[in-house]
């Protein structure tokens, strides 16, 4: 139950998704939550079995407010997930190294994104073959049409998860250095790394047929992109702004 | 307790820790695991507060056997980890994009780690202080004694989680692209594009006075190199090999 006014726009504000520790970083709106998880292609699951929690990072995608994620019908989180399991996906841009002059201000820049929300498993066959297809188009646009389609035994091997995002928050730093204003003038070097996470060119696969093009959706893929803009831009190709 | 024999260099597997989707990958010697570790400066730890799993992003550092982070002590995390908390720390590097020629394919290649303990409050002030420092050298090698000294102040603000690992398994892919033998063939784009994280020229603040010098602990800080080669030179740099 949320406990502030929610405006349609933004998750609800709970004392589960509720940005505690420096909370002017919160984010509420779906535009900003949305834009840091669509920016990546792996996120990291907490969930529990049998009182022990496990994180477990993975692949994922988003559409709307549910997000997706896969794996082997014989891997242990997602057999636990199919009875409908609490969790807590979360993903991290680290944007800068920041040295300040003293610990304390000693700090990263960063995006990220925790969601909340019960994992069940797609069961119905159609909907799944869609959603993996939907996968592949989400990091790479187009290319679910292009290849060679799947079989019912690979089918039957995954599984596809969906989760319902109930509650969300983003927290972002942007600040770079942020010293005690007297510990300015002392004679520390002071600085801040940007950080990038980037794609380098493509190795083509020496078993390729001659004459096969890259396709068109793997123009972006240039050597050197950051792969946070490749992928916010495979995810508003594919699926648009929403 | 274990469930299979230990090499003194190795962490046990258990049923806890045992990687069971593709367990070829699965690494759970020391070294191999402590190298995906000392790679990276940010982890996601899951916790479990009254039933509902969290999945945190924080900068962490090892050394030896346990495993270190550090917070507001007002942050829910950290408070609730105060107990003594089962939490399960994951580490994950993303090294590649592999597109094959069918969806099933399609995979990443990457370097993950998973660590299971019991998180405990460092209580002790000066124990709490030394890790600071650890922490400040671990990233940036010599540091700590360059800086601003802490305040009793800032070391009441800041809480400090140790856990022994008591199990961890790495898991790795770096196979590139493998598809199915028939698969080869067809006239399907086939790519790996390397994934790394970089960082950039550093952005010295211009608050500084004039002719500080940057410190010998950043030499190895040069643009356009991989973090994760950083962060594990400061650390053999800071702790040796161990």
């Amino acid at each position: 139950m949320p406990d502030v006014a929610v405006s349609p726009d933004a998750y609800p504000v709970t004392a589960r998704n509720r940005v505690k520790r420096l909370h002017e970083r919160g984010r509420y709106d779906r535009a900003a939550v949305h834009a840091i998880l669509d920016a990546a292609m792996v996120c990291h699951i907490a969930y529990v079995i049998d009182g022990q929690p496990y994180c477990t990072p993975t692949a994922f995608w988003r559409e709307g407010d549910h997000l997706y994620w896969h794996g082997s019908s014989a891997s242990r989180m997602l057999r636990a997930q199919k009875e409908g399991l609490p969790v807590c996906l979360t993903v991290t841009h680290l944007d800068s190294l920041v040295l300040a002059r003293s610990g304390f201000n000693h700090s990263v820049d960063y995006r990220s994104a925790m969601c909340f929300g019960t994992a069940r498993v797609v069961e119905d066959v159609a909907a799944k073959a869609r959603a993996l297809d939907a996968m592949i188009d989400r990091f790479y646009p187009g290319r679910a049409a292009e290849l060679r389609p799947s079989t019912e035994q690979e089918l039957k091997a995954t599984t596809v998860i969906a989760m319902e995002i109930e509650e969300a928050s983003g927290k972002v730093r942007a600040k770079g250095i942020g010293d005690d204003e007297a510990d300015y003038a002392l004679p520390i070097h002071a600085t801040r790394f940007p950080v990038t996470q980037v794609i380098g060119t493509g190795e083509p696969c020496p078993r390729m047929p001659a004459g096969v093009p890259v396709p068109p959706g793997l123009a972006g893929f240039t050597p050197g992109r950051r792969l946070d803009e490749i992928m916010l831009e495979s995810h508003r190709t594919t699926f648009g702004e929403g």
